[in-house]
């Protein structure tokens, strides 16, 4: 340790929490709280349903491709290229929620859906979760069905393109930046197998 | 595009915007926004000020170390183990923001602070940018200065065992993820040149 007392290593007691907000997204919570050191502060704290998202690999004639969805985001009013995703539903497994989103916005469906890892989107203001998969092999199966306020496209990307702009002009969502990083070192650990045979 | 009829790549065109919520973290809006296609949809969004975060790389006797701080995290209530920043004040530059946050979380000062890029940390639901900046050879200067809320502890940490670890236990906060993806490949766009002659 460089500076500090240690306490950063420890927990906060809540001692009230009050809703002064809720939407269908997310509920907002004031909410008292006493540090380590007996200080007490008021911090707001954002409820919110666990979200995941699935990182699509597809084999294709010049390499790998990633399948992602193009769509409107209203919090930053511009138009996003993502990995395809969304809420995971209360009672529902998070790789569940991965497919469904995969199937219900792109059409596409796999048989290998792998967990790469689980973080929270922002710790600081929020309590939710997110998941992150990798999906292998994925192939066109069902008919989309998108929510009434979806509109979204699907694409088929280089992957290296993918990679390498990530971080910029439509790729700009932070989370799918986690994302990527965390399906990559998912597939790398799988090892030189095909994605195929990767876990037969 | 293998699914859709191109409407994702559109914006959709605010019709009206409520506030319903303020703290001093941020804003909540309901707004009714207008889709390229006609429909019409209410969507809750969180307006707040930007973010800065920077990774400060320190070269060590044992290799390159990531100066990172240590602090409980109330959204999620879990201790978590950052890359310093904070919020950039109104008219503060971004870099500017992220060298204060340096200096006041952990009395390191930087005369190398890069920009490495510029995201949204949730466009879906969240208007605010988070700026992601690379500190090369940062050196302890300057007394720390916390706000009264905050309990942190700094440490430095080896880059390597970060970057296998980042994902799991203390390092799931998704926008450091993030911050680590693009520090590295910034650093890595530098070439082979050490970091101290990096921009001479």
């Amino acid at each position: 340790m460089i500076a500090g007392d240690g306490n950063g290593a420890r927990k906060w007691a809540m001692l009230s929490s009050r809703k002064v907000y809720e939407c269908n997204v997310f509920s907002v919570f004031e909410r008292e709280s006493r540090g380590p050191d007996g200080r007490v502060g008021r911090f707001a704290v954002m409820e919110a349903k666990d979200w995941a998202v699935v990182v699509p690999y597809v084999r294709t004639e010049n390499g790998t491709s990633f399948l992602m969805v193009r769509q409107y985001r209203h919090g930053a009013d511009e138009v996003s290229l993502e990995f395809p995703g969304g809420v995971v539903e209360p009672g529902e497994d998070p790789a569940h929620a991965a497919a469904r989103e995969l199937a219900e916005e792109t059409g596409w469906v796999s048989a290998r859906i792998l967990h790469a890892g689980t973080v929270f989107p922002n710790p600081a203001i929020q309590d939710n979760h997110f998941h992150v998969f990798v999906s292998l092999d994925p192939e066109p199966k069902v008919t989309r069905n998108l929510d009434s306020n979806e509109i979204i496209d699907a694409h088929l990307m280089p992957a290296d393109e993918i990679r390498q702009k990530m971080g910029t002009g439509e790729l700009r969502h932070a989370l799918m930046v986690t994302a990527l990083f965390l399906a990559d070192k998912c597939v790398a650990a799988l090892g030189e197998k095909p994605a195929r045979q990767a876990e037969s």
